[in-house]
Formats: C-alpha cells, structure tokens, sequence
C-alpha cells in the first residue's frame, strides 16, 4: 500500500485528487496509476484503471487471475468493474468511499456472486493516510478557491 | 444505434464478441468503438470505453453532459461507471445482458440515484439484430470448437 500511496502523491503534485494504485503478481509491481483525470481530460483516468492497463500490458493478458490491487480509495462502479473483469484475485483499499464507493459502502460489487469473478476484499489498509492525503487536498483546494474569491472581489472593489 | 451495429460487426470479423458503441454530440458522431479485449489482451478495451475516450479526446474534456451513447449491449459494470463518471446524458442499448448487464439487469447502476450522475436510459433500440450478432457469433464459435475437437480425436486415432 505504502507504493500505491506514493502513486497517490504523485497526483497531488499536479493537482489531481490524490488516488493511486498498484498490481501485483508474485510479489512484485507490475502496474502502477495515479489519477491524471484533469491533466488527459479522460473520465476513465482513474488510478485502478491505469494500473490494470499496465499490468496487462506487462504480463502480455488480459487476465490478472493471480494478482493483487492495491488502492488508497475504495474503488467506483468503474474500477469495481474493470477489476471483475480481469479477474483480480485480491483487492486491498485504504480509505473508504461513502459517495461513491462499490466495494461495501453503496454497493458490493466485487463480492457480489451474480458476476462471473469475485475477489477477495480487505477494507482500510493504511487507511488513516489514505484518507488524509484526500482531506489535506480538499482543504488546500477550498483555501485556494477562498482566496481566489478575495482576490476578485478587492479587484472589483478598486 | 446503426454505427454502432457497424462498430459490432468490426469486432465480429476480427474474432472480438461482436459488441460496438457510439457517442454523438448535437448529432455528430464523436467516438465510435469496437471490442478489442482479445485483440488488445487488455480487460477495459470494450467498445464503450473506447468509443467515451475518443469521445472525450475530440472535444478535449472529461465531460460528455450533453452527449448519448449508443451500445449494442447492456453495459457491464466498468462501462456503466465510465458513462456515470463522464456525465453521459442519455444512454440507448440494443440487447439485455442477464447474465453481467448493470442498466437494469442485475443492477441498474446508470439510474442509481445515490450517485453523483444518472442517465436517461433506453432498452432493446434494434435489440433483435444486436441480439443476433452476438447469437451467430457464439454458434460460430461452438461449431468452430466442435470441428477442432474432432480433428484432434480423428488424428489421435490414426
């Protein structure tokens, strides 16, 4: 988890919500993502997805059937689904997702046995500074916009 | 819902589940995709994805708030999260899936009003022809396995 939390802070350099994760096959990394939504202006940019599409890229397949993702957010209906579907075979995620998560919070989706691949799923690894690196970022981004605000209406003061 | 047709029948020469997509913008098609998982050996290559990432890349935003998407299959659950997270407004499918189908199958995610974004969504748009291309291809597929089966027998025996 501490490799995907330095994917995570990747992202908070360019001023993306901090998310990150890893794949990995018999102990060792063989994708890695860090959300990049605003920067390629792709929705589908999350961490999980560029991490799979890179851990398929590594091991020439689309499935992942022994592998392990590490992410700090609980994962979305997409990412939920794009794990399904190359079969994953452990998820670890940090902090938890209550608006939008799908791996217990709203839903359960890697776990629900109506699909064809279920993984096994373990909450709130690190969780703490999962979660704090999406607080401090929150925080910072109200700060700027508060400023921002100050700055328009001294302008339009003078 | 015909381009997408097309884009299934693309995936159906090329060996690919005959599945085929398409975003349109005030009546322009702006991404068209086809199934390449096999082709790409990569889980998230389904037409959807690949039509909403061309559909993102031609108008240079993550945001599609205005488009429709039209699929020959009811969307899994990767493809329902990336038509939630890019704000896809109206959604038009051909077939149900009952087996993975998450647009009122299993799940109804897309008008799940728990999360941040819900579609308008239309079920069985020409279902009887998107259902039939998938129907001929797995028949093709049996028929192909069964014909390799018996020539394997036929050269063991001699």
């Amino acid at each position: 988890m501490q490799a995907a939390i330095q994917e995570a802070q990747k992202a908070a350099v360019i001023r993306e919500v901090p998310i990150g994760a890893v794949v990995v096959l018999d102990g060792e990394i063989i994708g890695r993502g860090h959300n990049l939504r605003e920067t390629n202006q792709q929705s589908t940019a999350h961490a999980e997805m560029i991490a799979i599409q890179e851990a398929c890229a590594k091991v020439g397949s689309w499935r992942l059937e022994r592998a392990q993702l590490f992410v700090t957010l609980e994962p979305c209906p997409m990412c939920s689904g794009a794990i399904m579907l190359s079969r994953v075979e452990e998820v670890y995620f940090g902090a938890y997702d209550p608006k939008g998560g799908t791996a217990g919070s709203l839903l359960n989706l890697l776990e629900d046995q109506r699909f064809n691949h279920w993984s096994y799923v373990e909450a709130g690894i690190l969780g703490e500074p999962c979660g704090q690196l999406l607080t401090d970022f929150f925080r910072e981004l109200r700060q700027i916009k508060k400023e921002q605000k100050k700055l328009k209406k001294t302008s339009q003061d003078e």
